[in-house]
């Protein structure tokens, strides 16, 4: 495939709902006391998130196609770009506003594309990079020029702030602690701006093979039936014991394909699964020269957004001859993934 | 693109839930009459459908991953391939087992795959063609050989048949009738067997622009708030004004675009909507010389495994240099799909 397009990443945009809500206004509204307050912010990490869900009225103010709405605006401008030029949108989601229609396409509308592919892809937080691969391969194969790309979470179907003080159970009150609402996006083209970084690699694998599910998520139609289990849960135990390693594979892989050297990173965007698991894996990754890019201390970890908030972060930092590192890794059955992106030397041309 | 691999369409297999249910036995459940019956007959045009609810328990006996899997080692089966010759895994489905972990994900570990790609689309009728798609931009832009490619639904999480007769709104009945569960799976590669049928094209895109969702699928968690609306909603009035079109629009695109007379399609798999909708679009794409491949009267519209299952029954039957082309419309926010196959004749080399 020597003669595809390069592709590069143009801009990042993101959206939140409302205001970020620090851990004693969780504490307060959930009835918890001081000493989960310090348990989240010790043993989480996490210190602020947004909800979509408006704690004094337990009204659902924003949708997910609203903030993916949002995002993509700002990316697109951020590209300077109009809607008018997307040939190909792909949406990752874990938790999409309706099963039909599609959130992708209530966000086309909403934008004003028509007459262009579009796919929703549903993930968990290597959303983000599936979505990022499958317009990369989009736009090598299919003929087109710009995509724009979206990741988002939405947890409104979950959170239930009239439950009374005291009711919400523990491991609960975990999620809530540390999950947070956002979306984010990100302009891919063909056709490079002054800025743009390329992107040299996606590296993306299911890693799942006999190995228990971490993380669950299930949902209900009209037919009640017993349900099989906890309608969110975590394995927190696998995942502390695995992703870390997971982290070090995909990070590992993509760099010895490439041929850099550790030195080589200017930039890590590790992880995001909580403010303490991205500690442990920017440890163990270890990239002494490479500045870290983490945002979950105050977003929470908004799983199928979040690569695109660090992305946002990201790009303004990034100098001529830079190069950059992400990571993300999928819980519920496994899935590692990493990309590389490097900004051009001065005195390469384009 | 001059130098991409060729995509070839080696097998597909299917699976569904249980024996066929008829509509005597339908209206019987549901205590319906003798009219309702005669309507379904001529009004939807649909026989027969397969339900993964056991209908005298009312237990869920199958998953979707359960009939992905089966209908995917049928597809490898046919393809001679083992599961160990897939490199990328497209699943597409409107109704998940879960959230998370993703069906596609469940199904990989059930075959014994791991270490590979995997995406799983949200999407209605038209996500069998979207996961076509995904795969050959996979294999085209991302150095892979063998995809895996599955659709299906299961609508178990909306139907009861625990509901006293009489019970069930004569809207929802009408969906009973016309959806069936099923999954199909196809097998793509860049290496054709002798018999394998050549992707010439897939056209894909949104038209949705500014028009109502044609039909709503909601889905619930734990925290409970006023909907917004019925769980399943079709509005059938549109649909039946709009699909027609848009198979026409989609259809003369692709036979445009390939240069293409009407009378070089041999096969026709066209929109399965329900069966009546399928002769009215039949005689609306008026291709004369084409045979129709339909299987919409026995399995009921089975989303995100249709196209599967007309290409199962199709390629057994595609001769050397025969083509053919095949049309799928989504109407929740509307997505236009059409793909063209061209088995090469017995003068033409690979």
């Amino acid at each position: 495939m020597l003669d595809a397009p390069e592709v590069w990443l143009l801009a990042a945009g993101s959206a939140f709902p409302g205001p970020p809500i620090d851990n004693a206004r969780l504490a307060e509204l959930f009835g918890a006391d001081d000493l989960w307050q310090q348990w989240v912010e010790v043993f989480l990490g996490t210190r602020t998130r947004h909800f979509a869900v408006d704690l004094e009225t337990n009204e659902v103010r924003h949708s997910l196609a609203d903030l993916g709405r949002t995002a993509a605006e700002r990316a697109l401008a951020g590209a300077g770009l109009a809607a008018a030029d997307v040939d190909v949108i792909v949406l990752a989601t874990s938790m999409p506003d309706h099963l039909m229609p599609t959130t992708v396409n209530v966000v086309a509308d909403r934008l004003g594309i028509d007459g262009v592919p579009t796919f929703q892809l549903q993930s968990g937080c290597t959303g983000a990079v599936q979505a990022l691969q499958v317009a990369r391969q989009a736009l090598v194969a299919g003929g087109h020029r710009t995509a724009l790309v979206i990741g988002g979470d939405v947890c409104a179907k979950f959170l239930d702030v009239d439950l009374a003080p005291g009711k919400v159970k523990a491991a609960d009150l975990v999620n809530i602690a540390m999950f947070g609402d956002a979306a984010g996006a990100a302009v891919l083209s063909t056709d490079p701006t002054p800025d743009a970084v390329a992107v040299r690699r996606l590296d993306l694998r299911l890693a799942g093979l006999g190995r228990e599910s971490g993380h669950t998520v299930q949902w209900s139609g009209t037919a009640r039936r017993d349900s099989d289990g906890p309608a969110v849960a975590e394995d927190y135990k696998a995942i502390e014991e695995i992703v870390p390693r997971m982290a070090v594979e995909t990070a590992r892989r993509v760099l010895d394909e490439l041929g850099w050297a550790d030195s080589r990173v200017d930039y890590l965007l590790p992880p995001q699964l909580s403010g303490r698991m991205t500690a442990k894996i920017v440890e163990r990754l270890g990239l002494p020269g490479a500045k870290e890019i983490s945002c979950v201390r105050e977003t929470g970890n908004t799983g199928n957004a979040l690569p695109f908030l660090q992305l946002e972060r990201l790009l303004p930092l990034v100098g001529p001859g830079q190069c950059v590192l992400g990571v993300a890794i999928e819980s519920s059955k496994w899935i590692q993934s990493a990309f590389a992106l490097e900004r051009p030397g001065a005195g390469v041309g384009l």
